[in-house]
Order: structure tokens, then sequence, then C-alpha cells
């Protein structure tokens, strides 16, 4: 048996659920891998705050300071969330050559470059397997699975919360902010759920998966980023007639050397896998070259799940006796350097306006959509009669830019009242 | 970079595959691996059979021993196919200290512990993602990504060409005779598609899966096997008016040391994750203490994803010099030697029995369920009016042997015609 200790920083959400599991697990993680984890301190900002896990009160402490000059500590769990002090704590314990397990997307997607050169200079492990999607094994997968593919594409639903939200606005027919607030009540939302509704969270995910899939280097800077706040209850239940389900979709492309990723509110098929990823699950579609469609689903957040990949990484890190398991991009595909980032893409695009209901209008408006060389797959128009007309096209895959030109002209037209609202349809 | 020398037993449809993606993507692999694989002899059993791969003849070789014996050689790639002479040229390799990769679910279903055993004997390796499901990673991530859950069951759809079949006979309303002819046609089927059809297939991989997901050996004794020849167009037809889509699944559960594991046709509702997986893909579902629900979609065949999966394997073993990556069932959890298998387990039941169109039937039928125990959902009563009808009972959940011994009751009964049909329903 094998005795591993292990310093944690955050005892949170997260934090917390560690700890159950390997209290709760202990005897069946031994039996099976001859290791004994021993918590040797935990670092917390209030060592006297209530809390609802029963903790040895000498294990906690604020000085990192204490943790870190521990010889006994090999491997530090870093679940404190955010860049300050998490950036910091990490390259500290990454210098003094301890491995380190973290669930914290954004420290990684922002700083990931220099964890690796910090990591690389000690023999000290980095292991991230729980800041993406959870519980799916989503890391492990794209590193230790898929080397012999080129992978062309991946494509997913990686925020938890904001699925619930677009669940419940689809299904119960709810408005944004009303489904927001179930979702807070419920827990699924923090009170601040800026970062998930922003679609910040998925964009650090993102940055960190397609890196990943497609050996270079994707920084958050090259990824187009659009939260769901504008969505309205009346877009997704045009969108439900049209047979079209919504989602906060994070998409990565690579064809060559020329990549596009973003993050946005998108239409998919209904029959499509990732249209029955529901409420607060989620899951990550991967094209290779030779694997072909691989879909992987699960729990993407919670503290059992995200536990669940943080143990995980912890017992693949005292197998490789905590050094690093695999390269990351830094050193990996030759074409890195030649990597371009595109914004210029292709989609369909679903778009609902407002008109002035005289003969001629939708003509006008189809002739811009040729002129632009859009192509328009159908149209719906509600409230024929009535002053105004509500108008919706969706269009076959179209350029971005196309689009721009196209609504820019179409705003300009004396017959529009107003374009309400555009959406980007995944083909 | 590192030169690895390989040889590979068989060059069938995966083999060709194999040498398909090594020659393809070989640039991309040795510029992330720093890994180049060298091809140093291949057996074959007919040096001069017309292949349809453009391959250096005189690599090809009809002796085992030739290979064996090379010192360049640290990797065998094993895709023979069944028990002999994989069984034997699979132990001869191990005790050279030869790496193995298989893709052989038969060979090592059966003699795993036998492989297991040469292997830790002389310290080489033995790797088998490419065994079960194709280029979904089932194995690495039981094996890697699960550590620290008990799993409590496992269920899958993990053999294409009865995937393909049943997918035909329930969407175009095809007999099993010309679905399975159709399905040949396509290269979906084999010539003598015995091991597809009887479930044999699915029963090795799932002895495979099962053992990684519980720690404790599943033997295939103990896999309660039915094929699908018998299933009809009208069952699935009466099934899917009740809400139900047509699977072979593959279950495996586990509460406390009591195991059950079976592979049979089975009606999922409609709105089940793996009702959706149509055609010749495969999915699995796990359920873990922590992780919750997962579930890996993907390709389950054919000579690419098999390929992918093989490839991983061998970079993987490369990266853990060519040594074991993770101990087996062997020396698991400690309770192994108390797992016991159980044949009666819960489930629902799809029962199509024809009837004379008698008053009372119906209720002396309820009666016989109800005096085993076997309590009705729904009943459908079909052709009210000729002289026989048809009836349908679908069970809540029941056991095995209470269905049993209802039935064989039932069929005693003058008013019964035939007892049709029993399909069971995953509830």
């Amino acid at each position: 048996m094998r005795d591993i200790n292990i310093a944690m920083f955050g005892l949170g959400n997260i934090g917390s659920g560690v700890m159950k599991i390997l209290s709760e697990n202990k005897d069946m993680i031994s039996n099976r891998y001859n290791i004994d984890f021993i918590i040797s301190g935990i670092l917390v900002r209030d060592i006297n705050k209530r809390r609802d896990i029963d903790i040895d009160k000498s294990l906690l402490t604020d000085r990192v300071e204490k943790l870190i000059s521990d010889k006994r500590v090999s491997v530090v769990i870093e679940v404190l969330g955010g860049v300050n002090p998490a950036r910091e704590y990490i390259l500290m314990a990454l210098k003094a050559g301890k491995t380190v397990v973290t669930a914290n997307k954004e420290v990684l997607a922002r700083h990931w470059q220099e964890f690796h050169e910090a990591a690389k200079d000690s023999g000290a492990g980095l292991y991230y397997e729980a800041s993406v999607a959870g519980g799916i094994p989503i890391i492990k997968v794209l590193n230790q699975s898929m080397q012999a593919n080129s992978i062309t594409e991946i494509m997913g639903i990686i925020n938890g919360t904001t699925n619930y939200i677009l669940t419940n606005m689809s299904e119960a027919e709810k408005d944004f902010e009303e489904a927001l607030e179930e979702a807070q009540k419920l827990g699924y939302a923090e009170p601040d759920p800026t970062a998930d509704i922003s679609g910040l969270d998925a964009m650090y995910k993102l940055s960190i998966m397609s890196t990943l899939a497609f050996h270079a280097k994707v920084p958050i800077d090259n990824i187009y980023r659009e939260g769901l706040t504008h969505l309205t209850k009346e877009d997704i239940r045009y969108g439900k007639e049209l047979g079209y389900t919504i989602k906060l979709l994070a998409i990565a492309k690579k064809k060559g050397n020329v990549i596009e990723a973003r993050v946005h509110p998108s239409f998919i098929q209904k029959n499509h896998p990732l249209a029955a990823v529901r409420e607060a699950y989620n899951a990550v579609f991967i094209n290779g070259d030779r694997v072909g469609n691989l879909m992987l689903y699960g729990r993407g957040a919670g503290d059992m799940p995200t536990g669940s990949s943080i143990i995980s990484d912890l017992i693949t890190a005292c197998q490789n006796e905590c050094k690093q398991e695999y390269t990351t991009f830094a050193n990996r595909d030759k074409s890195l350097s030649m990597v371009e980032f595109n914004d210029n893409w292709y989609s369909g695009f679903f778009i609902r306006m407002t008109v002035k209901d005289n003969p001629g209008v939708l003509s006008s408006i189809a002739g811009i959509f040729g002129k632009f060389g859009v192509s328009i797959e159908s149209v719906i128009q509600k409230g024929h009669g009535a002053d105004t007309a509500t108008l919706i096209f969706v269009t076959h895959k179209a350029l971005e830019n196309s689009i721009k030109g196209a609504i820019s002209e179409i705003n300009m037209m004396d017959d529009i009242t107003k374009v309400e609202n555009i959406i980007r349809v995944e083909v």
C-alpha cells in the first residue's frame, strides 16, 4: 500500500465532494489501486466559517506556503475557481514539483502555457479532466484514444446551467428571465449567472477541448462568443415549428490549417443526437478522420460527477508516479505555427423580423438576400391582415458576412419595422 | 524519433485498415508522438493470395516462429479473429515478451486469465480496446476514467450487424430473413452470420466490459444469451404501437456481490437515449455511483474505427514502454471470490399470444398472471370477431421464473392457440 499525501486548495461544493468520495469509497479505492490517499491540509479563506461537511479543523489553513512547503505533499487538488489567486498558487505548487489536479477551466484556458512550462521544468504533472464537462472523460478520450485521428470537428453542449434554462424555455415555453430564476432557485444557476449565460464558461471549455483535439492552441481571444439573453420564447416556439431544438453550442472546426471556434445559441435538427441532451446534461460530439462520429454524454456538473473526474486524475497521476502523463499542445503538431483563425464561417440562419404588411415586402427582402448570395430554405409569415406581420426566414448555409451585409440593407427598407432576432442554425 | 517494430498477425479487413492508417497518417503520428512504426512482418495463411491492399510481398510469411523470434519486434497486432490459432500465437508472443494489441473479443473473453498470467510473467503488455465496440473507447474509459466509481450497471448496443438488421426490420417493416439478406449484400453481415445473430459476439464483448466495470470476472458461461431469429415484424410493429423500440441489448447489473449478465432482444422506451442508436452504430450506457449516467456512442465496427482503436493502443503501449498499462480483474477488488451470478432477474415482458375469441379468455389469463405475482401494465386485443384473436400483454417488472411459470400454465388452457413470442422490456 502506498500513502499519497494531498493538499486541497479550496473547500467549496466540488472540494467537499472530493472529500466525500475519498472517505466513502476509501476501501474500494485502496483495494483496487493499492493507494491510500491522505489529506495533509486544506487551504481555505476563512478557517472559522461554518461548513456543511464534517472536517478535522486542524487540517484547515489560510496560508498557502504551509502546504507548499510540506514535503509530504506530492499532489495538489485545486478547486478554488477563477484566476486569482488560483494562478499564483498553481504555479507555486508546480514549481515546488507538486503535481496539480485542477477543475478550474478559466485559469487553465488563460494560463495553460505558463503552467505547462512550470510543470515541464520541475517534472510535475498537470491534470485537468474535471475542467471540462464534469464527469464526462472528454480530456482522456481526446488525449489518449484519438491519437490515430485528425479531428475535423468538435461540437458540444458543455454548460449545464444554460442547457437547463433552454430546456425549460423550450419545453415549458418560459421566458428567459423566468427560466433563469427557476434555475437559480434549484441551484442550477449561480446567484451571479454571468459566466454561464454569457457563454464565458463554455468558451473556456471549448478553448481547452479544441486545443487538444486539433493539437494546436486555440486561445480564448480567437473564439467568437454570444450569450443567450437575447433569446425569446417566440423564437424558440417558431424554431420548434420548423423542426429545430435550441441549444447553446460550442463548436470548433478545422479544415487544413484554418480553425473556426465559436460559442453561441444554435438551432439544430430535432433528430440530431445533441437535441436529446436535456436539462443539466452535457454531451460532446467529435468527428475524426478514422473513428468517424463519436459522442460522449453525461453529467457535466455537480460535486459527484466532477469529483469522479478529479479522483480519476488523482489515481492516474499516482500510477504515472505523479509525472506528466501526456504532452500538451506545446510540442505537438509541427504545423502549430501556421494555424489561422477564421471568423467568417458558414452556417444556416433563422431570422425573425416585423414588417409592414404591404404587398411586395417579401419579394424585396428575398431580392436583397439573393444579391448577397444568401439562399432561402423556408419562409413563414404570421399575422397577415394586421398592420404588421412577422416574417421568419431560414437560410441555407451562408457566410456570416453575407448575412450581416443583407441584414444591414434590409434594415434600411421603409417596410421593415425591426429585425427582431438572428439565430444560427447548425447544418 | 523512436523506431517501433511491429508484427501483424492477420491481414483481413481490419489488418488492412491498420496498414492504411499507419501509412496515410504516418507523418501526423510521428510528429505528434515521436514514434515511427515499422511493419517488420505480417503473418498470413496464404502468401500468394490476391489482396486489395498494395503490400510489400517480402513482409508476408506463413511461419509465426519467424516473427516471434525476430528480436526487433516489440509489439504484435493480432487481428486473426477466432480462437485457433489466435490463442496459441498470442501466448507465444506474450511469453517472448512482446506486447500484444488485439481486436479479438472471442479469444480474449475465453482465455483472458491465461493471457494475463503470461503477460505478467514476461512483463509484456496486453491491450484490447478494439475488441469491444470498434472505435468507441469503452475499455480506456472503464479502466482509466471510472476509478472512483462503483459501477452498478452497464448496458449497450454492441453489435452493429444486429442493430442494422433491427433498424431495418423496425423502420422499413421487413421480415428478419429479408433484413438479414440486405445486411449481407451491404457488407454489414457476414456470409455466415451466426456469431452476430445468435448474440455470441455481443456475449464476448459483454464479458470483457462487465469484468472491467465490476472488477470481477464475468465468464461467458454466466451470461444468458438469446439471439434475434425469433423476432417477427408483427412483434416489432405492435411494440412500436406501445411506444417501444427493439434492440439487441447487452446488460450487466451488480447489486452487492450479485451480478446478472444477459444478451437478448429488448424493447426500450422510444425516448431512451439508446433507442436513437440506429443502423451499425453502437453505444454503451454506464451507471456509476459518483459519475451517474454516462453514455458513449460511435461506430462499433469497420476497418477505420477499429483501426483507430488499435493504433491508439499501439501508441499508448509505446508511451508505457510496452509494459502493461493497468492491472486487470485478477488483482482488483478483494470481494472477487464472493461474487454470485443471478439468472432470475427482473424485467418487463411483452407477450403475444393467439387465443380463441371466447368470452372470459382474457379474465382467465389475467388470473394466471395474478397467481404468479405478475402485474399487467397493458393489454391490447387485435382481430376481435374472427375465430381467433391476438392478445398482447405488457407486464410490469416481473421475475423470469414467474413469467415461465405463468406461461407454462397459460399454455395448458383450452382457449389458447399459441403463445407466439415473449420479448423482454427493459424498464
